[in-house]
């Protein structure tokens, strides 16, 4: 009696850090695990000084002897990049992936000194892990190589339908194998995991050939430099800009580290054709006239300090932007960036450039998820028993149960799983919720991996809205103090010396009696001497009026 | 050495009157031939007075013998309906069809006492007729039971995708068989033959499904009667919306002849399930508060004398369109008929009703016809080596064609034919066009088959833009006029008692000094007696200015 348990341990409602789980049990004795991806999340606004949050593996620590291996659906940060911190505490099992992703997967390990046993797959091959198969299906995303994986066992299949559109003239590399997809439906699957980030887009995403069609457009009515900025991991839209530079004799430079790099590491395996007298360095812009340059640049986002910001506020020495110059910005704005962006815009506009972007022109960027239509037609295809959204947040989940519902399935079928949240499939294409597994938030900042919990956030959280004060009470040996209380604070009012110190010294003032008053009648009963100098937390945050904060 | 001739009869440039042959010939000697389709062409507005166009089969006479199977792809006329005229002459054949196709075909064939040797299709059969095999597969269009076909060769396989969009959530009935699709490409397909319509539209065509919803929501907001109009032959659209009526408790009421007809054709098999009682005839229309009531009327086009036009113009004695009523065209109108349709909007606001058509408001309607997306699609999944675009004009065909480069296929890879022009396939996967077989334009008018010929066409277009004068010379025994001459007009200029009688008169009796005239000059060469009283032609068209026709 065979069961497969589907433990999402990250990804399933968060987007980013992807890391799911296949158990496979005979008889309630778990027998193999495969995984499936490995990558980092990207901290949310309210997580202060979090660099990255990575998957919470603890549940695996003392099964590692099951692990049979590690698949990787394609090469983009969110999937592969935990990897680093987790390969080795896995007990490095074998990982098995495409030819971009795995570059991109050891690339991301090597600094960290990580060194991943990689199988580079053929998407002929089936490939026996205990008593689970996997085989590779060729897909397509915004990055080449991407790849969905069909997942069999003695319950059923599981068709693992990671991050992906259906795009039907992609610019380069595969297609999706409907073949492949349409067989494992006619086989049977007993359940499809499906990205659903795209749940809210009408009809089917845009192939990606079409951006390389706008590229075209643009450059041919561009006079100056063209400008293009995107996400430097979206490899397929930086060479379509780049081949477009070229047809019109322009000479393409990269900038920014992230650009740089990738696009050094795609051109050892081919994916970036680009004839090497055509590229150059950034200090060779001043060498050509504008009407032969093409720009492709970080900083879609906005983000301070990238190339773009740079090529905005003049911080770039080699180039000025001005008259004639074009910028295409081809990304949307990640909900929570807009301001950034339009500021950036603002910048570009002042120094005289023709300013692209999605509000104001069509078809500069086409979503690397698919939409209603592309998901429709996965479900269609692949025709499974269940379903489990993944990818995607709690909305997401749900507009992907209301396209299920149009396909005429169940809410029973449907599953909205929250990250640990299990499910148990049995021989008879039974499924059942199971046992959640818990799992915490690892976050990872500057100085090191998992320490940084909740309660440091939910301080740093306080920290960023209302400052900190700390006050220093000097206490002689009659257990008095000594001292009129002391204080310093950080973002909390205007600092020494600044044009509202007559309203602090008012509030500290205040605070001095307050704490002297309250000190006197309860002394004794604090345990001053643990924490000399640092008063508890209820003395530390005094409220204050809005208008009063800097 | 084999080869497989594909000789398009009808259906190729026209969109409609559909008939294709596929020809296998050994060593240049003919052995099977398979036709698909029958089907009528729909008169053009030059073509006065002609009711239908259908094929010309002349080509086929002689090689009777060699037809080996008739296969209808779905049940619209310009499939099926030339099979009354054509089927005898044919030889009679087995036809293969699937269910609804079938009952129509016969159907259709009925008043003509022609029985069709019917063999109901199995999807899992492989049918066998000389070196062809053919299997159908299931697809989507804007009738249920429609397929595609995939005919099989010693020389290769052919993918016949006929009319199709790719529906995802069809309404009633099955998806289109990804997998059988797939599975064809996979195998190998040496020319795609593909419905190219909708090449003109970017996308995906919107499911037959959204629709339903649509109904739903119009019919929830609608205090009076709810009088929905499309063409009868939309079963699926026609079922849709009686099954909303129901669900909001209102009595379907179907008006037209048509309407009628199709919908007690497929109550028959099931195609139709609106329990009885909620079924009402015209007559019973008065007996219903508007709010329990829901009409589906053909006049989607503004046919003068149809359903909805009677409605519109309050000539339907059981029920008078007014205030509250709502009626919604769920059509688009075919080009050349919007002033007719425009005209039964007007009718419809002046008595009140709420009127909902595409201009309007959305979702109303879908086409059966697939957009850019839907073709990509069936090209991506059939991989076909060659593409001839068909059941389009010129102009789809060139968009057709740039689909195809997108796709990167070559100019001499995809086929833009005429009618009759043929292309020949061989072994090797090579293809060259063939010796076009010359088809002529078959009419029907009221009269008969074929005895409307082009010159009769020209001389009806002359009449109607020209009208006619006739004129009776009353010759002596001395080869002289005896009187002067007579006239007699039609749609020339205004009738006798008219307004313009000055006119009229200033004009005879000019033309009979002038035929006066040329008759003194020629008489004797002139061969009057065989052609009494009727002028020849040079004489009879008089160029008017045109402010003086009626």
């Amino acid at each position: 009696m065979y069961r497969v348990r589907f433990v999402p341990l990250g990804g399933i409602i968060g987007v980013t850090k992807n890391m799911y789980v296949y158990e496979l049990y005979k008889d309630d004795s778990l027998q193999d695990i495969i995984i499936i991806d490995c990558g980092i999340g990207f901290p949310r606004e309210q997580e202060f000084g979090v660099d990255l949050a990575i998957p919470d593996i603890a549940y695996l620590m003392d099964k590692k002897d099951k692990i049979r291996a590690l698949l990787l659906t394609h090469g983009h940060e969110d999937h592969i990049t935990a990897l680093r911190f987790h390969y080795n505490n896995l007990g490095r099992p074998p990982v098995y992936a495409s030819k971009l992703t795995s570059l991109l997967a050891q690339h991301k390990c090597d600094e960290y000194n990580v060194k991943l046993r990689m199988n580079l797959i053929n998407f002929d091959n089936t490939y026996h892990f205990g008593g689970f198969k996997a085989k590779f299906i060729r897909m397509t995303h915004s990055i080449p190589d991407t790849t969905h994986i069909l997942l069999s066992s003695p319950v059923g299949s599981f068709y693992h339908g990671s991050d992906f559109k259906m795009d039907l003239t992609p610019p380069f590399g595969y297609a999706p194998d409907f073949y492949e997809i349409a067989k494992a439906g006619k086989d049977g699957v007993l359940c499809l995991m499906s990205d659903s980030l795209g749940a809210d887009r009408e009809g089917f995403t845009l192939s990606e050939s079409v951006v390389g069609k706008t590229f075209e457009d643009e450059i041919r009515t561009t006079k100056g430099r063209f400008i293009m900025t995107t996400f430097a991991s979206n490899i397929s839209r930086v060479r379509q800009c780049a081949e477009a530079a070229v047809k019109f004799n322009r000479r393409v430079c990269l900038l920014g580290r992230s650009m740089k790099e990738n696009t050094k590491l795609v051109k050892d395996i081919g994916y970036f054709p680009i004839p090497p007298k055509f590229l150059i360095e950034e200090k060779q812009l001043s060498k050509y006239k504008p009407h032969e340059i093409c720009i492709i640049a970080t900083g879609s986002q906005g983000q301070y300090g990238s190339a773009l910001s740079r090529l905005a506020t003049n911080g770039n020495k080699f180039v000025r932007v001005s008259k004639g110059d074009k910028v295409l910005f081809s990304s949307d704005p990640i909900p929570g960036n807009e301001e950034e962006v339009y500021d950036i815009i603002e910048h570009l506009y002042v120094l005289g450039a023709d300013v692209r972007y999605s509000d104001v022109a069509e078809q500069l960027h086409a979503s690397g998820h698919g939409s209603q239509g592309d998901m429709l037609l996965l479900m269609r295809l692949t025709q499974p028993k269940h379903l489990i959204p993944i990818g995607g947040t709690i909305r997401h989940q749900r507009l992907y149960l209301e396209l299920a519902k149009r396909m005429n399935y169940q809410d029973k079928q449907v599953h909205l799983l929250r990250e640990g949240e299990t499910v148990w499939f049995d021989q008879d294409g039974r499924s059942a919720l199971g046992e959640p597994v818990i799992t915490k938030n690892v976050y990872v900042d500057a100085y090191g991996v998992g320490d940084v919990g909740e309660t440091i956030l939910r301080d740093r959280m306080t920290l960023s809205t209302e400052g900190i004060v700390f006050t220093v009470l000097k206490v002689g040996r009659d257990n008095l103090l000594a001292e009129k209380p002391e204080f310093t604070s950080r973002g909390f009012i205007f600092g020494a010396g600044g044009e509202n110190n007559k309203e602090k010294d008012t509030i500290f003032n205040g605070a001095a009696e307050v704490i002297g008053k309250s000190f006197d009648q309860n002394r004794g009963s604090m345990p001053l001497k643990k924490r000399p100098g640092l008063s508890t937390r209820k003395v530390l945050f005094l409220k204050l009026p809005t208008n009063a904060h800097s």
